[in-house]
């Protein structure tokens, strides 16, 4: 059978590193005019100059590049870092520098009311990417409330080689031309594992994606994202509140968002080989683009749906977490985990393409398992508990608002 | 990306079930005439008639076959239950009948000496596949030696679409058809997790697997299979038995086996995401096919394979499960068992190929999985230490023998 980490690596085999500067080059000057100081602009005029004149014969080009600090100007990453520096971001910067402003206010914001509810600071790990991009990881471990949280941001800049750009058509009209395209990638990843076996674990993403034409400009662009509860045991009106907040976030902006949306979240976050979802579902869209909605409303979409997440979680969080529970219930809770696990490493999409994505932070990605997790052989429920209760609704998901 | 699960789902869907039954019934018929007893070589031979008139048209020919009770005498499985039941096996047997035999003999023998090892006995499961095949699953759970031990055998009698037969016939040049084959494939896994950190995990799986062309014939075959060890601590001393055993296996067929297979191991078992090899290895080899022994000589050799395990293992069982640890340690071994999990869930094609599988049981083929895991976020040990030790063999495999 093939395997999902060979294909994932076939996609996204980076090209030669020289002549993937050749075109970074030329793109960030078509890019960059509007925005970059005089002196910038003659510098990526000069090598946008040399990548025309270079004509076909890429050796002939490479010689021409081959300074690496040169190259270090002149990736895409490296224009992004100087606008921001240089300018800020304001609503007239491109929007993948808006997206990540937003999301490392959230981030910020949402990691502090966490530690107000658990009592102990998260770690901060700030890393970045050998050839642009970075994050910023914050996790808390063994907390008072939480056993394991995990609330990071990561930006990628990469590049898309024909096979990629083939599957990723059918979804994306935009995009049109066969040869490899430059990439980004940017996305804020949460995963919330509460001690208490009462308290569901949660987790939410939102990122945006963006291709860009040898030229440099935007060439197609999406949203994606969501966020679901996964609890060990089922609180209706837990998820009540959390599917209202959502639905509320969605139909500021169309009232169809809600009904896709969870149908989508419960056909993705499944355990095919269980026949069961992984929780209690939420919210899922895989790619909102210029097909759906233009690029200033989905933004104000996802803006309202992530500034929605504390008050959809922390109110269920508040009731649950110091909650009496007994040993039997604290097995039960190791085994949905053990459940957690095996999506997230069997069928997540996002963790297959962190883990094959070269120089990618496997620790940032893997945050999101479990500090503890079992795998009980034949484990069944009493046919009338709440733990069955839990399964039937897992095998056929309820609407809850 | 493409899923893992979906890429699978598509290479092993099932062909519409009468038609696989019409395709079954015409095999055999033909297979099955020098075995069969007048009685039921009379009765495939109506149904094969019935298919041969049928001709083009399916749908009368659903018709025709649908009494369940011939469907159900026509199946492959059935024709070789009934082999077994009234010939029995011997040399003359067909090579799925003596794999099968074999592998069921040593797993009783192997289930009966780890009881005694551990003093608490094994839960048998046997258990069928719809349309012919099944196991028997035989699992320990919280024994005094072992967390858990698995020891199954499962049979899949299955169909392989034009795609599957593409992806295959690159290693194994007697496929030449690109239409849906027939398959067999059966195999004994075996994973034991002992309790304490300083005893190592063993994986050990061989497995046979043949295609059959539409008259019912082998067309081609193949073994597979392998032994690996995966301390949390790394003894010397157990790593270079565990090999030595194994090589001894292979020098007795071809001295070229073990190195080739040694290597083999190293390089599946990785979990390429973190640069580092599951466990100090031991053999691997994906597809003994007719193109390196014939099928004789492949079968002894596995013979003496899987023969040698409980002298490959039950030494260095003895000599750990009793020694004194730390909590300390047996966290580190709960760390390990979450690179355990990540191999299986993520890479292991094995896993991937059993969980696609339209009713395949996923309590046997996951009874791989430990116990208990741990993710613990940037867990780093001392740089002197014992735990580093592996983690530096993990990264550069080592020659044990």
């Amino acid at each position: 059978m093939a395997s999902r980490h060979r294909i994932a690596q076939q996609l996204l085999r980076a090209r030669p590193r020289i002549h993937q500067s050749a075109k970074h080059s030329a793109r960030s000057f078509a890019t960059g005019t509007s925005h970059s100081t005089s002196a910038a602009r003659s510098k990526l005029l000069s090598v946008a100059v040399v990548a025309a004149v270079s004509g076909a014969s890429i050796s002939a080009y490479n010689m021409a590049v081959s300074d690496p600090i040169h190259m270090e100007a002149r990736s895409l990453a490296d224009l992004d870092e100087r606008r921001k520096r240089e300018q800020g971001v304001d609503d007239q910067s491109p929007m993948r520098l808006r997206m990540e402003k937003f999301i490392r206010e959230q981030q910020e914001h949402i990691v502090a009311e966490l530690e107000m509810i658990d009592g102990k600071r998260f770690q901060r790990d700030e890393w970045q990417r050998p050839h642009g991009g970075g994050g910023l990881s914050c996790v808390l471990q063994e907390g008072n409330v939480f056993e394991k949280a995990g609330v990071n941001i990561s930006v990628v800049y990469g590049t898309l080689n024909p096979q990629a750009i083939k599957a990723m058509k059918a979804n994306h009209k935009t995009m049109k031309e066969d040869e490899a395209l430059d990439f980004y990638a940017l996305g804020l990843s949460m995963v919330l594992h509460p001690r208490n076996p009462m308290a569901p674990t949660v987790h939410l993403n939102y990122r945006y994606f963006e291709t860009m034409k040898p030229d440099g400009t935007s060439q197609a662009w999406w949203f994606g994202g969501g966020a679901d509860l996964t609890p060990s045991y089922l609180f209706d009106e837990d998820a009540v509140h959390f599917h209202k907040t959502l639905k509320e976030a969605c139909d500021k902006h169309d009232k169809t968002y809600y009904p896709r949306f969870k149908k989508w979240c419960d056909e993705y976050f499944s355990n095919k080989h269980r026949g069961e979802t992984r929780g209690i579902g939420g919210i899922f869209f895989d790619d909102l683009d210029a097909a759906e909605a233009d690029a200033e409303n989905t933004f104000a979409f996802i803006q309202d749906c992530l500034k929605n997440f504390l008050p959809s979680y922390v109110p269920i969080i508040n009731r649950r977490k110091d909650m009496p529970f007994t040993e039997k219930e604290k097995e039960w809770q190791q085994v949905r985990r053990g459940r957690y696990v095996e999506f997230n490493l069997v069928h997540d999409r996002g963790t297959a393409f962190g883990l094959n994505v070269p120089g990618s932070r496997v620790e940032s990605i893997l945050m999101s398992l479990p500090l503890t997790a079992q795998w009980r052989y034949m484990y069944e429920p009493d046919p009338k508990s709440r733990e069955q209760r839990l399964l039937d609704v897992l095998r056929d998901p309820k609407e809850w608002v």
